[in-house]
């Protein structure tokens, strides 16, 4: 192994070099101590007073000195290497330290110009930390040169392989703090090496920060072996350099020597495989650094008598209260001990000296335009979905798979975005089995580990990156999104509630980015969620939950989308509308499995482009008010209610029935709530302000009551969805068990519309034979009534129709 | 490294015992076989025919004779050894292998009679797998000796850790399937080992099943070379025994070797630990295996010319269609393989020789009480909560931090509990964070990796269990749980979203378990949120999401509580009662920062116990109807609640106001919807049917009306909640951003309730004057002004007042 340790290094740098960077390190280190105390006084000019320090101690320091330390040394190399590298600060709250690094390399102050690059300035740097007003302790959209969110941990190095995906001449950079290291998403996250090519991808150099402790407990990495260590990092298939020791001035030897070790092994793979001979067969071990320094670095080493540097006590604020003179005398020796007057001159500006080691202009790795993907972002080239359609010569008479459908408008935008190579499709696994197979036609499966007979489109510069591992799928995708590019990530609609939170993450980001005036929008994030709650045949009740929706329904309305296209030519619509929109992120809920077609492409265009609509065809209302509205949403629920519909015409021919379904869920709410909704004039027309509401809906049914409780009619809205009733069974039997079936949708209708009279209890009687008849069939014969596998919308019923409005 | 492979092994088997076990594990994959295929002819005694095969194919082969293999090996080291073994299938849709072995070893005709050991019963066997009635495709809670659904993949090695703990005799034997091996969850369980303590604790020996394949994907741990394999499960602190082939007969001698010796590895490290000496300094590397071995192992070789031992095609249903006879005749050619005649007599039942290979009674992993918690759960021994109460001589005139109130209460429970250990904490790093430090002075931190000087509360026999990976914590909690213990999950509310999904199994787990009459209820699992939404003043806009509420009310009603106390009495109160529950998933959302307390003990008391009531003492309409009701729920929402009645009362002195607290959110639900939901008639008492009802909540504000869309005066609900608008800021600020603050709320009152004339003008600019002096106080001194840090709910109103109702 190696371990470039003070004892054993050569000394790559000079003394004089040596010396400029431990002082740009101590103007880092300085500017995190002030950002985290100090309200004014940022040059210490005059001896340090309670007055100077904020009334409220909020801020992180434990990390920051090494990411300063780590910063510095690779700004050695860009410039040294001509480098184009881009920095991910994986542990959390690490804000003080990238932001003083980008403000000494003057990027800070060109995006926000108030923020200035001398002694207002940094007192204005000083304040807004954690201020109201100001900046967040993470590393956060604001911070220049960011991709990353330090505040929930554990996606730094997904986000640096989604972010070197298709650029090969980048290295990213990423920090992986210790504590984060122990998250399920960081500790999987190591083997995303086996689906990066060294041909057409950038490198990722990851550099494992073991500073020993979280917020009171040591971390596990830091107290393993130093062999176990080691072999943990080579069995993820890395070759670890170690940089370990506490002197500052031996450490920078050791790191300077650690990094030139890196990137030549980096320029050595690369070499090696985009060589004449083409790819060497078996891939070389990527290089890593492990940089193990103490907690708190260069901060009191006792505070009250506790040991505090290189302790869990650094972890925030290494000094916790300033309220005594010794306490703030203690301060103002700690800031003392960087020799401020050194660094900055006169004016607080950094001392060509120390700010001659950054690179300059775009080479910053604040400036670095990847990390404001909006900048590089192009639009995809699409090819014209209405080229895809199934042919629907009138509404139930074929079926389709409709995400099959959408393999082959996808394998044709992967075919079109070629050269660019800026789309990828990601998912645990599920290509093949969501039925998007097509797009093995156009591309393979990223795959750089080893080979057998028999695999199944595996390559190294394939563009569909399959990992059993949502949290690693997401993480590529954010990664590839926030550097620019486009993508799709297809889950099984139950799982994809393993990335919620990391779905929280990138809405919230995207939200505060919208108000960051020098960021350009993104690609929107896009999940395709399929062998969804309804066909979970094989699955059964582990596999069915719809909840992502309501999870999504909760972020910012200007942020999220959520569409339910009943079939394939409304799914290829809204395929293609999400992934030319930017800064959203679009749900959508579609299944695999053949099912009758509804709208042709002209009335899927028609019907999506409202999101919401009358289906004039399935209705007999059209002379005036409906008895009833049979609403929809969803492809199952969409089913059953024109199934319910056409028993109702069967049998009480005289009712009004009117028909509506749902695409894009958010035109329920009110347009005040979100800019999809519906007015409520519109509304009210679409589906009355006083006659009953029997609504099919895809999910939990509550969240229709949720979208429209603010309607004049929401008091008649009556909904059925998944109530959290399943096994494995048929397909007819989950929507019974879950009283989403056309007979109970028929009982509805029964229930709530009123002067029926004696047919309505004839009718219910029948209902209830039916259901006990399904029961039986289904118990005897493993399969669903041939009644219910033969239903077809009558094809003289469409006849009658009208086109949708 | 040990790699036992046939051709360097030794063979502890005597030809003997290698036919029977060969024997005994032909008849568990011919039982996986016929559930997966045939409904009637299990013996085949007649010439198989399709009518004999399942309409609908459904299951998955592909692990299936692994499982069966390892299970069969560890039933032969129970005997050998009189082990008590605890067997754990991570791999998906293991089923058919399990629920044939435990058929086979007689409990599961003993649980279920009428699939009984013979022909008859096996026919049963074979029509119920994944057939509509019957059970479904994963080892589940229906399963005879499972503690793990293999739905949702990840989980099985923390769940076998938590089963481990605090059961010292006990082996948890836990297989995990290579695609599994990729989640995020699964791959940082590995370091579970670093917080088991060979003393107190029982051993897990994982087996890392190596078939290859996904669904149409290689596995990244099958496909990196073996010494990069070998490593990485070394860096995980195991010592892995490697057993890899496909010559049954050799494999079987392999798979002895390598049982034998895992077993007396963990005996040597037992022995060790628990020696004279006492525990050993250096932690020996636990044991494991790796087996290698053919996915869908047995399967026909090839199946309409494709390759399928071996590969992804026998992930599911290896011959995936029968509706030829070409077809049939593969199946039963396959199946007649087996050789059934040969392992089962004439009665369809199980021939003595093979049978005999079983253990007996309870020490079959089948039957293994560990596995069936309820009937071994002991009730927590409970102090009396009352004697942690605040002293509370009148509402709001004194502050306690609520979770250190608490931690005192738990404090006494783990000492309470401390000779039958049965109760732990878990938590990512946040016991000390979350303030129940109190705790670690009756056990300490659980850790068995290195340890420092300046550590804190670190010991391998401590009860509090802290990763910094909620995956892990939630994983060992549920494994405690379902294994008979008692347990409290304390975390960062917005950061429990990280194992949502975890949560939706558990409670699918807890539904489905219910309808098993075998299964004995378990205790509640216990979910402490705090460092919540409202006080993020360190952390910011990513640490804010309350969103987990609404993510537990989709579940059944009958399994999900969520409980908001206001302060540390009814904290108090609530955590006795859910520790005290069981078959729940109990959510307590509580603050840890110093608040106003408002209700003394006795209070308290009456308050939980209905769970939603008046406050007498702050309302002023107890001599008739109110003019408007003011709810809250969660702790700031009261208090912001409180601040705008005062505010009122001065003010409007005339104006009628109603306070309601809310702690059990349930409450707010129909009857018919939540056990715990109000009558209506009391609903319609407490919120009127008429009045304007101005509802501070916690959370997202649209689920109050999610709950209240049923009841009479719903129309009348004005809520108010988080509404993702956040920084790092004041936790006024907080508030006034989300529009829950005194101000806005008094504004509501004024803009719904009618008639207040020109007061409610005049009233209207005060706020705004309020907000904007707020604002520009904040930005000036950075935290929140003086009349809102010191406002106390006026001692001269509380003696106005009246008990609470």
């Amino acid at each position: 192994m190696d371990i470039i340790s003070p004892s054993d290094t050569d000394a790559p740098l000079t003394a004089e070099q040596l010396d400029l960077m431990q002082g740009w390190w101590r103007a880092a280190n300085y500017l995190a101590v002030g950002q985290i105390y100090l309200l004014d006084n940022p040059l210490l000019r005059e001896p340090l007073t309670r007055a100077h320090v904020k009334p409220r101690l909020l801020g992180h320091f434990g990390t920051t000195p090494g990411l300063n330390f780590i910063y510095l040394h690779l700004n050695r190399v860009i410039k040294a290497y001509g480098l184009d590298i881009l920095f991910i600060a994986g542990p959390g709250h690490g804000a003080p330290g990238v932001v003083a690094c980008t403000w000494l390399e003057g990027t800070y102050s060109e995006l926000y110009p108030d923020i200035s690059r001398d002694e207002e300035g940094m007192r204005r740097l000083f304040r807004q930390f954690s201020f109201p007003g100001g900046i967040p302790s993470h590393a956060a959209p604001e911070t220049p040169g960011s991709i990353h969110e330090g505040g929930e941990l554990g996606y730094s190095l997904s986000h640096a392989y989604g972010a070197a995906l298709d650029n090969p001449e980048l290295i990213v950079a990423c920090v992986v703090g210790d504590g984060e290291a122990e998250t399920g998403a960081l500790a999987t996250s190591w083997h995303c090496n086996k689906f990066l090519n060294p041909v057409t991808d950038g490198a990722v150099l990851p550099i494992l920060h073991l500073n020993g402790w979280k917020i009171a407990n040591p971390t596990v990495l830091a107290r393993i072996p130093h062999e176990a260590l080691d072999d943990l990092l080579r069995g993820y298939g890395y070759a670890p350099i170690f940089v370990e020791g506490d002197d500052p001035m031996k450490m920078h030897q050791a790191m300077a020597a650690a990094m030139d070790a890196a990137i030549a092994a980096i320029e050595a793979i690369r070499h090696a495989a985009r060589g004449e001979g083409g790819p060497t067969s078996t891939a070389a071990a990527w290089p890593m650094i492990v940089l193990r320094s103490p907690k708190g670095w260069t901060c009191p080493e006792f505070v009250d008598g506790l040991r505090t540097e290189g302790t869990w006590r650094s972890h925030q604020v290494p000094i916790p209260e300033t309220t005594t003179p010794a306490h703030v005398a203690l301060l103002e020796q700690w800031m003392r001990s960087y020799r401020p007057e050194e660094l900055f001159d006169a004016d607080g500006r950094l001392r060509p000296q120390f700010a001659s080691l950054a690179p300059a202009g775009r080479a910053r790795m604040s400036a670095n335009p990847h990390a404001n993907g909006g900048v590089i972002r192009r639009p995809l080239r699409m090819p014209d979905f209405r080229e895809y359609a199934v042919a629907v010569p009138a509404p139930g008479q074929v079926e389709a798979e409709a995400t099959r459908v959408l393999g082959g408008f996808l394998r044709d935008i992967l075919r079109a975005n070629e050269s660019t190579r800026n789309f990828r499709i990601v998912g645990p696994d599920e290509t093949a089995s969501n039925r998007l197979g097509a797009v093995l036609e156009a591309t393979d499966r990223a795959w750089d580990a080893e080979t057998r007979d028999g695999d199944d489109h595996l390559a190294p510069d394939g563009r569909v990156m399959e990992m059993l591992s949502e949290h690693t799928c997401q993480g590529w995708l954010e990664g590839y999104l926030l550097t620019g590019r486009h993508g799709l990530f297809s889950c099984y609609e139950a799982f994809i509630h393993i990335i919620d939170s990391m779905f929280n993450q990138h809405a919230k980001w995207l939200k505060t980015s919208r108000a960051v005036p020098w960021r350009q929008p993104i690609a929107s994030l896009n999940y395709l969620l399929t062998s969804h709650v309804w066909r979970q045949d094989h699955n059964g009740f582990s596999h069915q939950d719809p909840g992502f929706i309501d999870h999504v329904a909760n972020k910012k309305a200007d942020t999220v989308r959520v569409y339910l296209p009943p079939d394939a030519n409304t799914l290829l619509w809204v395929a293609d509308h999400c992934l030319r929109s930017w800064d959203r992120i679009n749900v959508i809920v579609a299944g695999k499995q053949p099912e009758a077609q509804w709208l042709d492409m002209d009335a899927a265009i028609a019907h999506c482009s409202q999101g919401v609509g009358i289906w004039g065809w399935a209705s007999n209302d059209r002379d005036g008010e409906p008895d009833v509205v049979m609403a929809c949403a969803g492809d199952v629920p969409t089913l059953e209610t024109l199934a319910a519909v056409d028993l109702l015409r069967r049998q009480m021919p005289e009712l009004k029935v009117r028909v509506v379904n749902v695409v894009d869920l958010m035109t329920l709410q009110p347009k005040s709530a979100h800019p999809h909704g519906l007015s409520d004039a519109d509304f009210d027309t679409m589906f009355t302000t006083d006659k009953p509401v029997i609504f099919a809906y895809h999910g939990y049914p509550w969240l229709i009551h949720r979208l429209v409780y603010r309607r004049a009619n929401h008091d008649n809205f009556h909904v059925r969805g998944y109530q959290e009733e399943g096994s494995t069974t048929t397909p007819f039997d989950m929507v019974v068990r879950n009283r989403l079936d056309r007979f109970h949708l028929v009982g509805d209708v029964i229930s709530f519309v009123p002067g029926l009279g004696a047919r309505a209890a004839y009718a219910k009687q029948a209902i209830r034979d039916k259901l006990v008849q399904h029961e039986q069939y289904i118990t005897r014969h493993g399969i669903d009534m041939p009644e219910i596998l033969d239903w077809r919308w009558p094809a003289d019923e469409v006849s009658a129709g009208e086109p949708s409005s």
